[in-house]
């Protein structure tokens, strides 16, 4: 099968994926455990039929496609990625890597190819968290790491936990903790999935090898001023919120670049209370989300954060606190998988780059147990999570052509 | 009459007129052309009767009262201030200037003074601005600033207009206009407020005289930058317009601190879009409130203002706008009625110093075209515009005692 075929064939499948969305119209948006959700997962078990796969829903909706191999008791190759997306998001953030592990089985099964191992594809349930706030909910539960009362904890903005949301979906809750995998049986899990950012496309590179999933920290800082007004106070007897966080928020970039590592740190959050234009700021609240495939340097940057606030909030009386609102550690991937890919890529005539993931994926979640690379196709624009998310099914069909070969050699 | 009688009086007058409000136990809220408004002006007019003043009610609400001179033609004397709050306003802020000239009357009749001038007395009408978004309207009203466009175009939260909510409250809106006084009538205009601030209050001094309202421009900026993930962006391709806004806000209040002048600069509301922890910022709004007695210093702050915008937004690659919001020129106030109150409190025994006012007031509008004097009380701990609203009656009865001193003076 040449490129054209497998990138059409890629077409067909991610359009008409596409469909089973609760805004048509307004990009894709499948919520785990949702009409749409079905559709796409029923969809999928039949692409994974027709490409020759032994096909089955486990306890959490995660929807697996198993390819037989000669022993099917030896650790098996696991390709996969998820089939929820976020509100008004994209066709290709998910999909993109399921359909690319039922191409990959098309391909093998085309070209008569009998793996000694078990080859999987695994469509994951609700990686995206957008319904309960969660996130890497199917990857976990093959994990083992989901417990009954995360089930009962998380609600949907209508107050439906998640227990609820997996009745209605015709599975039984408790049966979540079945979905646990035995992981001595797996060897390897790759995943193919788009960029969701702007440096293939901004460098023309057509592959991305992912050397790691980057570690996160996330905080929310309060500073605490007091409220006076604007016009008689004078600047020596004010305890302004907002002076003392700008100064704060203006130096943090600065501490990333630095860094020079890839290192990243946002303030997308910023809320001044009370907000009137005449009245000095009582209270700052603002987020700083840090991401870094060094955890050294996350911490730096916190404690430099840390100092700069005393330093500003010292000056002019005011106080602070910084809560913790999420901790991921970086996650390395597997270099021999990375080194095959990248030899790959040389004999197809690819360009490619190794880099890190700045986005957390079910690879993050897995990677932490089992020998685990990632694939990135670039992203037009770099933009992602919204209907204009877009990559041309050739980049996609080149992924699937380097992790056919990364198969066959492990097989 | 011993000040002690007089601070009693001050606090009987203005405790009665606290229970005047649409949020009683929430402080006091009188916004204009209420029934509140109405009670308040309708209790007015019977004290200054009782003070033996001539009253009436002008065409645009403010309550007017005379103890005529001998002259009833020569150029008057009038003391004022407003009898509107803000929202959850406290029980000093206006009132206790109205309150400070009846006592004053009541003063000068108890003495069998009789003045060869007119003595006037004030209550106007709607400074706050709190109902239509405007403010001094009594005042420009007797000045001749208000135009029947006005009283059209300026809407309260209900869509109630001016036009029809002085209607509604009895008067006659065409008739607005007839309010405007022959200003040739006026010899000069006091007005004793609260100080709304904390610096009499921090340093023990009784008196403040007012030598200028300070001038004020306000501007919203709006920094523009693009929306992308912060995990996948890399630092160096992202527009952050937090970045780019944190780097000149974090600047400004040095930039007033230099001027060493009482110039103070405000940053009271920020708005960041769209406002997720891990998006980099696609749009930044904030206020800027600059206010000065030197109109130079604002011009100065808001061209630095200006220059390290484009500093900053040419560093990352964002754009900005800035938009004037309100300009007001500062007003200097009579230097011979301070030298004449500066007198008075020396001989009284009553501690004073000059201050700038950061607030406008009636006598902002007034200044512009009248001789025209502020007298500062403290508030305590500089709090107003909530119902912890604090100043001792005795402080206000201080006031009074210089004020009448000024009165019996310029006579």
């Amino acid at each position: 099968m040449d490129k054209d075929t497998i990138s059409i064939n890629i077409q067909k499948k991610l359009e008409k994926l596409s469909t089973f969305t609760a805004t048509p119209g307004h990009g894709c948006t499948r919520l785990p455990f949702t009409k749409e959700a079905r559709q796409a997962a029923d969809f999928i078990k039949t692409l994974m039929a027709e490409s020759g796969l032994k096909v089955n829903e486990d306890q959490a909706g995660n929807v697996i496609g198993v390819l037989e191999g000669e022993d099917t008791q030896a650790p098996a190759l696991v390709v996969g990625s998820h089939y929820d997306t976020v509100i008004n998001g994209g066709n290709f953030d998910g999909l993109a890597g399921i359909v690319a592990g039922i191409e990959i089985a098309h391909l093998l099964k085309e070209n008569g190819v009998q793996l000694k191992r078990n080859f999987i594809v695994v469509g994951f349930c609700d990686e995206e968290g957008m319904r309960f706030g969660t996130g890497y909910f199917g990857s976990k539960a093959m994990l083992g790491q989901i417990t009954l009362e995360d089930l009962h904890q998380y609600k949907d903005k209508d107050n439906v936990s998640v227990y609820k949301a997996i009745q209605e979906y015709g599975l039984v809750p408790e049966d979540v903790l079945k979905a646990k995998q035995d992981l001595s049986k797996i060897k390897a899990f790759i995943e193919v999935h788009i960029e969701q950012g702007p440096v293939l496309d901004q460098k023309k590179v057509e592959i991305g090898l992912v050397e790691c999933i980057v570690g996160i920290q996330r905080f929310i800082v309060t500073v605490h001023g007091r409220a006076d007004h604007a016009g008689t106070t004078p600047m020596d007897m004010r305890i302004d919120a907002v002076a003392a966080a700008t100064k704060v928020i203006s130096k943090i970039p600065d501490w990333a670049r630095e860094k020079g590592d890839g290192t990243v740190v946002t303030t997308g959050f910023v809320k001044v209370l009370p907000g009137g234009m005449n009245i000095i700021a009582e209270e700052v609240q603002f987020s700083i989300d840090i991401r870094s495939r060094n955890n050294d340097n996350i911490n730096d940057i916190v404690a430099k954060i840390r100092a700069e606030l005393d330093k500003a909030c010292k000056a002019n009386g005011a106080s602070w606190e910084m809560h913790n609102k999420l901790t991921i550690e970086p996650v390395d991937l597997s270099e021999n998988m990375l080194s095959m890919l990248q030899k790959s890529c040389e004999t197809h005539g690819y360009s490619w780059q190794r880099m890190p993931s700045g986005a957390g994926h079910d690879a993050l979640a897995i990677g932490q147990s089992i020998d685990t690379v990632m694939v990135f196709v670039p992203s037009k624009d770099g933009r992602s999570h919204c209907p204009v998310e877009w990559t041309e099914y050739a980049d996609i069909a080149k992924a699937v052509t380097i992790i056919y070969d990364l198969i066959v050699d492990m097989q």
